[in-house]
């Protein structure tokens, strides 16, 4: 497979830059992130500022404008915002380190720096920085950072700074460790005390405003060094100054564990230390790149003849991969894939609709622990429906580790109620796909039979007739904050009674129950304009205003919300999203050709795409409607998310489930291949971007591996299974015996 | 008149009504504006609590549960609150007088107290409290407080304590001012100092975040007194020690006067004392009284055989006359009629529609400004408009002095734009009832061209068809926030289109921009049920699900919105208030009768009267459809809001727009007076309730001034003018001569 798209650059160094690398670069072991900053900080950038963040559109906030924010991340780790409710806490930043030259302290904004290139390696996380640094005395150094947080050892960073001098110079090291940070702008430690742990090392513990206790420790070590201990405001540092000969190198490293009340596994961070104590920066690394390698094994997609594509993908499946937590069924996904605070640390629909497809059908072990977050979190959703006055589970818009409702702005919180079916449907996918149908009648059962409950008293039925109605709902186009049978919501609330009803009696539901939950799935209409073919995103869709782009949305590199009054997109029909073609891509067999390219039409000069979410939903219907230029170009702008440094939209974080649909875009739109929802075996219809010349993938369908490798004039299917695997190209079945590969010829 | 039902009467004390009786005694002179507190104050009830009040639904907003609540207000002096905007502020507290006798001091909750009555003498604007005070130590004294806020001399306030004592007893006095005071929890004041006026005054200067500075100048004089001062952090008081020998009597005066740097005449306040020095407490108290009784002589409303209802007109005359400030344009009068922060001290579409008429035909000068405030404010709902992405003005949902949009709940700010078509209805009506044609072609016209062009970018016209829609509005009903072609609003707006159409020339208007308001003015429709008679309340209406009260309103005695989610009410026919029915009291011409009973009958089981609005709506139209039990009911019910002391329904301040359609329902209702807006001569069609022998009050219509009295055999109207005054009873003509009266007989 490709050797090259292995790798994102960053050179030169521009500090309006420097905080969507801080996203994009973000390193993490599925236990801890932490974002991509500079070891050495740079100057007027406080991280202590406090300030009060407010309930907003996030889509169309402004975030503060500072040069850099450092993110430390343990998934779980909530407290109360006061305004905000739950978030995920930024924990202390331990990256610290920083070598003073001559007196001259490492800047990069004011030193003299040279050939800056940093590098994040996708295949084995990691990531280096060198450059060449001229002091204001005259000499030069040749520097290099590196770090990773292991995926051998979850709680450990490790990182290394070497320095190269042509001519004698002093050198002061620092290396430090800073609790006095904010989340959004705001202080959850209640209590944090800092001590020297000699002759090298710095502890730290934090006590939060939830109660969780996190404790840091840290070591340095360096040739020679001998460490004095600095003590600052909740913060503290070691520093040893050090003569670097000509042509001698100096490196120092620096070990950091960590470790919080929480952990389900319990181990001190000075025995994770001391662990790690005997082995060298190479060998911790080795074992680390080991893991990744493992990982990607999994889940490498190939893409020939386009590096650009072949890059962004992996980038990617590098966040998917490290912002899973692995064993860990307490916590999802964020939607900021821990890198970033913008949208708290909570966990939306994206778990299901956008994120899950990916490991489930490379690492079905990871999406169990995906679906389990659901089970586990089901008294969090009760009490939601408690608080709304309604019977069973109702699961948050915006979810914390507890599942429990934090989104501050009612019209989500209130009406975005599909993500209580999403969730149903997330279950189900997972036990089609990979856990069985056991797991639907054992530990799923009861949230498809709470949700349904709740479903039964959300439905109202309006006279006359006996016409089932989900009124005051939110789609997946949040420009439609109160609209009455959304066609999305309706389907998929259909689909959630249905899956209970099937289960229902496991989890002590009655027969008359489940027969009731059959009755009002068959109820939920999907509305129609009066040709027939036009699927309505909901009831009177035709009575919203035209949003009238031409005069409004001037600058078309913002978002359109940025540009009106939220009032204007209320009664507008500008779509944020794909809502109705959503539905039509998680259920292609229900609806003609002509009602999806009637859609289609119909809807997209309306959608702005303000929502990450859209463009590769779009590709991927795109795609299967044969509009190959339409599908290139929403994949071209689904993939560069991220990648847009320009824009810095990695800035607040990584866009990780758009990350999932680029997964999908290729695999379920160009390979075309069917979900476990959608086919029985493995079902595939390639449509090579005609810039691609190869598109290869390994894919794990029910329990059996395979791996798919699409060519323009052919299609080659490996079973890798120790069974006989069907599939299904174009329409043409065939069965690949275990350890064989089957080819289906293409025409042109 | 009745020369009963001029008191409200506190007997005797109990501390879980000192909140709402603080509220329901507050005086005002216009200009200064101070809750009825208790002089001596309660132990356990600290006014310098800071809490974050958060952005709410005020209807089902549960309050700080303290016992007391201080309020010193003076329109105008708004500052900003971190979450919530421009909000009113609470000023220093300077009512603080308390006896210490034998060292014990006053408190009504730890003391032995006897006989224990406060009255607010509701003709003179006084509150005098009397008791017997038990000591400890044995002795007994006679004590009595009496407090006006002079409205001879607006920024004065008089303050009297009497001790009685039978023997002989040791006192000590303390009469203080307090600047450590929050509103809503928030602290506004950015300087503050107190300093000792010797030999018996203390002086205090506040600066508030908005920049405003106030100044408060308080003399306490008492027989032999030598009054030390005493300071604490932003407080300071003046003590003295006293014998009071048995049988004698101890007289303590207190003066206050405030003045801020908005006042329009500047007076500092050691001038309004020292002008007032020379005059004792009676002749004070007389031209301050004298100035009641002349206000009182524009708009009493006699109401003969029912005490409670005479009582009831006079407390909500009362407040409605404290709270309107004379000559000031720049304010309007609060949604709690300056007597308490729940609303934030901002200005609602209350000013026009409940509050306006009362002044219109009792003291249109008063009317007037209420007018003006609307005009000078035009420049903030120009900038509304701007900020919403429109051209013209765009009033405030909550309004502060400069007109700008306050409202913290995007629901309301963004959708309830009636109130732009309201002040439009106001300022045509002042014209019609009071100001002549002139005020709308000269002040008013560039509000109403101005909001014209508002409308006209707000409107949109849907394919196919010329037809015009208001999409996405709020209207009274608060309950549906995003609806299409509300009808009340659609039919105000209309009126306002083609007001600004008559009176566009004059403010630069286009004949053709005229022509088109005119035309979009005869566009928007109001929508109806399929059968012709049923006006519905928007497009959909029957599209919102069954509220179902029976299950899910257990407690009637609070809000149904207190009680379930804002989901379920947002998706429910629940109504707040009035909404169909307000426009019909507004154009009784425009709807058939049976259109009227149809609204009636439909609505009306499906109303919560969650608003104070909506109780007074109602028994105005019961009364014109003859539905005398309705509207007694009603009026029993909009009466009593403010007087229920048992559910503290004053304590967050006077429900004012109800004060104001207390009056209505009597007026328009029971009178069955039409407004300017609905005929050209006065005119009246009497539905006495069976309680009432009498029902009588003054009326100034367009210029001339008449008084009603009405009894169930007959109407005498008498023409208090110098021309000939033409009047309509029960569809019978007359012309009323100069001086004289004419009497309807009515039929048994």
């Amino acid at each position: 497979m490709m050797a090259t798209g292995w790798s994102i650059v960053e050179s030169p160094f521009r500090v309006e830059r420097a905080k969507a690398y801080e996203g994009l670069f973000t390193l993490g072991s599925g236990y801890l992130h932490i974002r991509g900053s500079l070891e050495e900080h740079l100057s007027g950038a406080p991280q202590n500022v406090s300030y009060t963040r407010m309930p907003a559109n996030v889509t169309s906030e402004t975030f503060p404008d500072t040069k850099v924010k450092w993110g430390t991340y343990v998934p779980g780790i909530f407290g109360r915002h006061p305004l905000l409710n739950n978030e995920m806490i930024n924990l202390p930043w331990f990256l610290g380190m920083a070598p003073i030259l001559d007196g001259e302290r490492l800047d990069m904004e004011r030193c003299r720096i040279l050939d800056y290139r940093r590098e994040l390696r996708l295949d084995t996380a990691t990531l280096r920085r060198t450059f060449r640094w001229q002091t204001r005395r005259g000499a030069e150094v040749a520097v290099m950072f590196e770090r990773f947080v292991s995926a051998a050892r979850g709680h450990l960073c490790v990182q290394r700074m070497t320095l190269g001098a042509k001519a004698d110079v002093d050198v002061i090291v620092e290396a430090g460790l800073d609790a006095d940070v904010r989340t959004n702008g705001y202080d959850h430690f209640r209590e944090a005390s800092l001590g020297f742990a000699a002759p090298n090392g710095i502890d730290c513990r934090v006590r939060t405003d939830a109660g969780d206790e996190i404790e840091m420790a840290t070591r340095v070590a360096a040739p020679g060094a001998a460490w004095r201990y600095e003590a600052a405001a909740r913060a503290a540092r070691l520093a040893a100054g050090l003569r670097l000969r000509a042509g001698d190198t100096l490196c120092v490293e620096k070990r950091t564990a960590v470790a919080t009340s929480r952990d389900r596994r319990a181990a001190a961070p000075a025995d994770v230390l001391r662990e790690a104590e005997g082995l060298s920066f190479e060998a911790l690394h080795g074992e680390h790149a080991d893991a990744w390698r493992r990982r990607w094994a999994t889940c490498d997609v190939g893409i020939e003849g386009d590096e650009a594509s072949q890059r962004a993908m992996r980038a990617s499946l590098f966040h998917l991969l490290r912002a899973h937590v692995p064993d860990d069924p307490r916590v999802a996904i964020d939607a900021k894939g821990y890198a970033g605070e913008a949208y708290w640390g909570r966990y939306f629909w994206d778990t299901e609709m956008f994120l899950l497809p990916f490991y489930l059908y490379t690492d079905p072990a990871r999406a169990r622990t995906l679906a389990d977050f659901r089970v586990q979190s089901l008294d969090g959703a009760i009490a939601n429906a408690t608080r709304y006055g309604y019977r069973g589970a109702r699961y948050a818009w915006e979810s914390d580790s507890a599942g429990r409702e934090c989104c501050p702005n009612w019209q989500y919180a209130d009406h975005e109620v599909h993500v209580t079916a999403d969730v149903v449907y997330g279950l189900v996918h997972y036990a089609r796909a990979a856990g069985g149908a056991g797991y639907l009648r054992g530990p799923a059962a009861r949230v498809l039979v709470e949700t349904a409950r709740y479903w039964q008293e959300r439905i109202d039925r309006l006279p006359p007739g006996p016409c089932a109605n989900l009124l005051g709902v939110m789609g997946p186009d949040e420009y439609k904050p109160i609209s009455n049978n959304n066609a999305y919501t309706n389907r998929m609330v259909s689909f959630a009674l249905r899956a209970a009803a099937e289960v229902g009696e496991a989890a002590g539901a009655g027969v008359e129950e489940c027969e009731h939950w059959r009755r009002l799935a068959g109820e939920l209409p999907i509305p129609r304009a009066d040709d027939g073919i036009l699927i309505l995103q909901c009831e009177g869709f035709d009575r919203f205003a035209e949003p009238d782009f031409e005069r409004l949305w001037k600058d078309r590199r913002r978002t359109f919300a940025a540009q009106v009054s939220q009032e204007r997109l209320y009664r507008s029909k500008c779509l944020k999203q794909a809502d109705v073609l959503m539905m039509m891509a998680l259920f292609p067999d229900e609806f003609r050709e002509a009602e999806v390219r009637r859609a289609w039409a119909y809807y997209l000069p309306y959608t702005t795409h303000d929502s990450s979410l859209s463009a590769g939903v779009h590709a991927i219907v795109a795609a299967r409607l044969g509009l190959a230029d339409e599908a290139w170009e929403f994949w071209q702008q689904a993939k560069a998310i991220d990648l847009d440094i320009e824009h810095g939209r990695a800035a607040e974080g990584i866009h990780i489930a758009n990350a999932g649909a680029v997964w999908q875009m290729a695999v379920f739109g160009f390979a075309g291949m069917r979900t476990a929802m959608q086919a029985d075996v493995l079902t595939l219809s390639p449509r090579l971007p005609v810039a691609w010349s190869r598109l290869a993938f390994p894919v794990v369908w029910k329990g059996a591996a395979a791996y798919v490798d699409i060519e323009p004039d052919g299609v080659t299917v490996t079973n890798r299974g120790s069974r006989p695997l069907d599939v299904c190209v174009h329409g043409e079945p065939r069965t690949i015996p275990p350890g064989e590969r089957a080819l289906w010829k293409l025409g042109a």
